[in-house]
């Protein structure tokens, strides 16, 4: 079989995706190396990615109570490993969900057989914190809040932080999946009442797949002990252990630990969270000056877009065909994502990863080059 | 801090352990590739991997009615999503521990609540067949059983193919945990059976750590539709998710994928499982014979023992003391791995991974070398 990425005139496509995402060489190069899971050099480059998540999260674990617990997998374990944790068998768990990651929040509890309601608003609406307020007072039995900060479907950004006060005020507890926005938009755990934080390091802060972390308030997790429902998704011992040896439970993914180690101290160069978060505003501000021009319209109003990744409508011309396009800017060595809406049709371009103002430009070339090639026109 | 991983004068250490292993630097250099996990370029990768993955188990999808699914996470998320999939809400397991990881299957199904008969042996010594037969005339109600083939513990062989060919007879299904002996020891599905296999990317066939596969067939995964009890482990519906769209269902980890099919190119270029065996076992004769002529003693009977990883006996001798015997041997740059009996003294060295007879003629001298400085004598 031809693998294109071993043939000797491979190179990359830029990723303007929403993960797994196109990182500086340098992540990569720290991957060219084996490194012991039982040994002790190794258990330091894991406590220093501990320590680091922590201090990008803003909390402390004397001070604030939090710790971090890294997992094998992908995100959609660190989900739900946390509901899998956090919820004993008489919980219930109200689902906040607009959009594709809201829904497998709902299908996880189902088939872990946990209790839930859901407050569902469309794609492009974000939950009214009120309703969620209405919901708890008028449901005692609900024990647990989850919702998505920044949902991918359409690129959206939800009110985490108006949410999580109520939820704290009503003495539930308060889950938030940040996949894609944690380490590029600012976040606070004590503002937010946020109690589980699950995130992703092939996101905003550039590493490579293969694990998931959980931020977590410790004396909450403790407090659940002997509910847990999993092995390998127990976050309890799993944090026990990395406190008790210092590593993880079962064999880590050593490779992307070591990448991960080194996307961190890219990541305090870049100047931390507001350097971060600059450029992918930046990038984000281009792109839809350029897609503008273009005559593409974004699907969510500007007011509730993050600068992640955004939707854009298919042009309304029989000749676009998505498939093509697709085609078309992979060919000039450019990948954008489809979309995941229920019932517009759309595709996402996202603007994280190694990814810079040129190549967003290009980006926009490349594309008017597809749209000519097409015979498309935009009105 | 300091990252012993990142600086400019570091060498990796020769890993001697169970893995994550020492492996060629072509294969980590694949990793030098950041791939979109939705792309039909790396979706190639990871169908030429499932494709070398039947090849090497030896059985043929139309004509065997076997598959094999790629799950996130390490080899203990293969070993329960194998559980947690095949096992329907009325079933009950057999479990043939002697070891660790006999012991951790154990711990999986009390936590998912699935019923279960234990037949446990001393570490050093292998169920007995006839034992297996006996409990499964007896008891009706089991219908699946699970081994582990190669014990780590201990480094003991399990009579996979007799147990199988007996659990087939029986009318049940039957479960193999292969994670180190895949790719290195002849396995016959057919002869033994064998309903599932789990095994791993970073043992035998020299791979890195981020994922683990499963080797099933298929009728019977379809069969337990419905009896799923967990999203993320899933094998079905990733199964499915494969079938229809060529990928993973969630995030793979892409570097990873990409490594992995480089090392299955080199597993081939050594002339598949009999060049990687014949290299296995020679590396373990290599062994034995300069540990013997330092007087250590194997735990082990040669009748019983793998040639991928030995439990050695600690010296009768006051004098040593594990963990500065570690640490001298990590200063002349090779890892060993600790024990993990219960009640005896053993340490453990894995000859398995990017590793030659050279490399263990030099661990031989390194670990005399050792003894020396530490004042231990063996009689």
């Amino acid at each position: 079989m031809n693998d294109p990425y071993s043939t000797s005139w491979h190179r990359d496509k830029t990723l303007f995706t929403p993960g797994p995402l196109t990182t500086s060489l340098s992540v990569k190069q720290a991957m060219l190396h084996d490194a012991g899971s039982w040994h002790y050099e190794f258990h330091k480059v894991v406590n220093s990615i501990r320590d680091r998540l922590l201090a990008i999260a803003g909390v402390e674990r004397e001070k604030d109570g939090y710790e971090v617990v890294l997992l094998q997998g992908s995100g959609t374990y660190g989900v739900e490993a946390t509901l899998a944790s956090a919820v004993p068998e008489t919980g219930k768990v109200l689902v906040l969900s607009n959009g594709a990651y809201g829904e497998r929040i709902i299908a996880m509890l189902r088939l872990m057989k946990v209790d839930f309601d859901v407050i569902r608003t469309a794609e492009d609406v974000p939950p009214d914190p009120s309703a969620v307020e209405n919901t708890l007072r008028q449901n005692p039995d609900l024990t647990h809040v989850i919702m998505v900060h920044c949902e991918t479907t359409t690129g959206i950004m939800n009110p985490i932080h108006e949410v999580g006060r109520i939820v704290r005020e009503q003495g539930r507890q308060f889950i938030v999946d940040a996949m894609s926005s944690f380490g590029a938009l600012p976040i606070s755990f004590q503002d937010g009442c946020i109690d589980y934080l699950i995130s992703s390091p092939n996101k905003c802060l550039e590493g490579v797949p293969g694990f998931t972390y959980v931020i977590l308030r410790r004396a909450l997790l403790e407090a659940n002990r002997g509910h847990q429902r999993s092995l390998s998704m127990d976050l309890l011992h799993q944090m026990e252990y990395f406190e008790q040896k210092g590593q993880f439970r079962y064999t880590p993914p050593t490779h992307t630990l070591l990448a991960f180690h080194q996307a961190l101290l890219e990541f305090e160069e870049e100047g931390g969270l507001p350097g971060r978060e600059k450029r992918y505003r930046h990038n984000h501000a281009v792109l839809m000056e350029e897609m503008t021009r273009l005559g593409f319209r974004a699907h969510l109003d500007p007011s509730i877009q993050s600068p992640i990744i955004t939707s854009f409508h298919f042009p309304d011309d029989p000749a676009f065909e998505f498939k093509k396009f697709y085609m078309l800017l992979s060919d000039q060595g450019m990948i954008i994502y489809p979309g995941k809406l229920t019932d517009t049709e759309c595709f996402r371009i996202g603007n994280i990863g190694r990814i810079f103002e040129h190549d967003i430009r290009q980006l926009a070339l490349a594309i008017e080059r597809a749209l000519k090639i097409m015979g498309v026109t935009l009105t």
